[in-house]
């Protein structure tokens, strides 16, 4: 289990650190800073979540997880220079299943340094969403997440399932909480649902 | 005392979440964009001085901090929708007590760990407003703090007294910290005093 | 050896004050503005590594590093008083100076934690670049440190070789990494190298 969820968290990275990476084209940025831009989509949710938690950061004894931003965004950065185009379905295709498999990481961590439920929530769902964040800032964008179809709310309601059917079983926990993180998103994205909080007062600023 | 001074901290919380509420209903931000900039106002600035202190997050066993942040965010939307008006006035006199108390506590919180006088007096103002100047740099504003009527000066006084008058009582420190934060903002916003650091050169660039 | 050493890391802290200063200069902003650029320019590098290294922050017990900022921004305000340009190819010297000493001092200190030598040169160039990346961030400027040329490459060939050259002389890696960085650095900046990752995609966009 331990195995196929690191292969999978790794997986994450490299879809984060790819998203990462496409900002950084968009913006013209040179080589360092398409790393940087990876690397703060990779690993910036976690590195917060684990500083939070006071945690050792999860990549400090790991290089691994830096080697494959460095493939992805390389990986990336060659497909752009054969392909004109972006693929952008697969991108979300795959940055749904990267958010999944982070919300449940963050929840997971949480609660085993044994904070309440509901900050666990809080904390899966910021692992998923804040390397986006930080990419966006730096990149001088409104970050995505902030203004997207129900983007960090799939990941709340992911992160929810998960600590609340912990009691029952942690292998069930995490597969409705991975299913639903997952599906949500994908629904969002095809039927662009949002959340419409201060639509109304839109026309009128 | 402890519990009073708690209340006013959840006080001052609400206060700050109810500024980012507001800055993200001026950015067209949907419901997680509100959430996102009042948490980061509310507890951003209280979060970077535990980290640098190395000491657990204040939220992080206490859940109560996050529900005051939902309560205070929905009140502020609810009030928003009722009200077309913002009601400026009484706003700031909450910030300003609110940038008094975390002040304050921040600069206490240092002390307690043992650093000098010197960097309570820094850990006391980063308290009261990094919180606001991650919300404007996630909201993509120059920072308020960064370029307002003496903001953080008030908050270095208010500081700067607190450490002082510690070998005396820490009550009168306390008392006198809060009152001169307070009441320094009060007047500067009245009669918008600035420090004219660079005003001379503004028109040359 | 050490007095030298930190000697020369509170020069670095004072050049990258000065140049945070400037950029709150050119933002128009207040003294206490000027204060928070310097600073996050100064000391967020180092800041981050020891959060992710999970040290004591250098600058908390030694309030040294603050009272250095504040003369270096003072500095740099009297002389924009009295003098009316900048003097850029100094300041540009006194930063390839300085951010030669502290990706020494990064990579070193991340060595002494336990992290591998590809680590180290990642938490080297992250003390190196990371105070000019916050600086720029909260004044709202696209980092330079990311667009420009070869920046940070020349703090990852300064670190590698820090690394490299370990295990036959401290001093030796010490030196060779110094005179690297700050060499290729000055180079970059007379032949203007640069990453041409993305530059014959750029017309396209």
């Amino acid at each position: 289990m331990l195995d196929w969820f690191y292969i999978t968290d790794l997986l994450g990275v490299a879809v984060f650190a790819a998203s990462g990476t496409l900002q950084a084209f968009r913006k013209h940025m040179d080589g360092f800073g398409v790393v940087v831009l990876a690397s703060l989509t990779a690993i910036g949710g976690g590195t917060t979540r684990d500083l939070i938690l006071d945690e050792p950061v999860f990549w400090l004894h790991d290089p691994i997880y830096f080697m494959v931003i460095l493939a992805a965004a390389l990986a990336t950065i060659i497909w752009l220079r054969f392909k004109a185009y972006i693929p952008v379905n697969r991108l979300l295709f795959a940055d749904a299943l990267g958010i999944a498999f982070f919300t449940v990481l963050g929840a997971e961590k949480a609660l085993n340094v044994g904070v309440s439920g509901f900050t666990a929530v809080i904390l899966g769902t910021m692992t998923a969403v804040f390397g986006g964040m930080l990419r966006d800032v730096v990149a001088r964008e409104v970050p995505l997440v902030l203004k997207s179809e129900l983007y960090a709310t799939t990941c709340i309601a992911g992160a929810t399932f998960y600590v609340l059917l912990q009691p029952f079983s942690a292998n069930l926990a995490m597969a409705v909480a991975l299913v639903t993180t997952f599906s949500l998103r994908m629904l969002a994205l095809r039927y662009h649902w949002s959340l419409p909080v201060f639509s109304d007062n839109q026309d009128k600023h």
